[in-house]
């Protein structure tokens, strides 16, 4: 009896190992998309109008990560992507990036999203699809809420969720 | 004895409720791609050659979602994001969107799709790659059968196998 | 007692055959991006100069993979998708594609991938996003290295872990 027990609880610890089970975590980031702000971050490469905010719009994008929501916090890393208008009336956009940072223990770690971002709404979600260094098999969410836009750059935080 | 029972008992069931455990589940819906039909929901936005169908060739789009096969059925979302001819030959097109679905407890929640549709294929499949709202952590995959093509749209079904 | 402790065990049973539980796999394999050389399996279709190497730079490719770093070693699938010049400093992109198997039992099963490709790094780490067929409901990473960098065409080793 003893030796069942002592064998159930050894394959829960070892599948608590393999599976690497850890409780969501969460961090915070903010976008820093500068359309028309040096230095210009985003750059618009292809679509059927010359213009950014139509249907078929497709921007590629370098934008800063900082840890709070002006241009001079903490720098965090950089989302690498792109986003295009995805949405007939203009808006939505899928937004797909990778977000590489760079401070401290997360150095060179990743986490790629994807989704469609409402950027209309106040509050709008978008999907962690993975991740690597230390975000390895990460699995998630983010919500996502503008805290500044004009006609310079727009500004979105990012709370994310995620299972790694 | 009965304390160490109780207790793998207890683990078992936290880690059932903090792995969200769920049987897989399953989804059908159909995306009506109007390349040339009103309202026309695909734009070719880039490509070397003045085609739909060569090599390189990129479309965005935001193609209704619909319950049954018919474009008069029940609508229950909208694809947005963009394919490409991904074959050197043109037989198969990387397909990434966001699945945002508007229909009852769905309102608002997307699932995000990757991958290629080898559309020569009477059944193809693509991999589901996140999700937020209802489907926040999703992993599963998409199996698609085209159901109509003409030179004005095509109809695609897709059936989802979803583990949130 | 026996029955509490054999349903323990049933249910642990149950939970490692529902998850599919497997252990870490491991795949390797190498991409051959031909951008100058026959058959030329990459195009650029969109970017702000014409360049390949400047920021906002998108390509397309279908570049084959083989199982050893010599273009004429075994085939093992193609890369179908894109990669974008993601770094204002030209220095990485935004690579996300779908593996399309053709080898033995992997025959039509696919795994996408999608990461900043850091490729003056000797060592650089993207993610695993979805897979089908053999690969349904994959998560993992892959490390890249470079194996050979000329101006006709770029070889690149991956070494991919899956958690299926």
């Amino acid at each position: 009896m003893e030796v069942l027990q002592a064998a159930v609880l050894g394959l829960l610890i070892f599948l608590l190992a393999q599976w690497g089970y850890a409780a969501p975590s969460r961090m915070q980031f903010y976008m820093h998309d500068n359309f028309n702000l040096s230095p210009r971050t985003v750059l618009r490469v292809a679509g059927s109008a010359n213009s950014t905010a139509a249907f078929g719009a497709v921007m590629v994008i370098d934008d800063l990560l900082t840890q709070g929501p002006s241009p001079a916090s903490q720098p965090v890393g950089r989302a690498q992507g792109t986003y295009m208008i995805s949405a007939l009336d203009g808006s939505s956009l899928l937004l797909t990036f990778t977000a590489v940072f760079s401070r401290g223990s997360e150095n060179g770690s990743t986490i790629s999203f994807h989704g469609a971002d409402r950027f209309l709404l106040a509050e709008r979600e978008i999907a962690v699809i993975g991740g690597t260094g230390k975000f390895r098999m990460a699995r998630g969410f983010a919500v996502l809420n503008t805290t500044s836009n004009t006609n310079r750059a727009t500004i979105v935080g990012f709370d994310v969720t995620l299972q790694v």
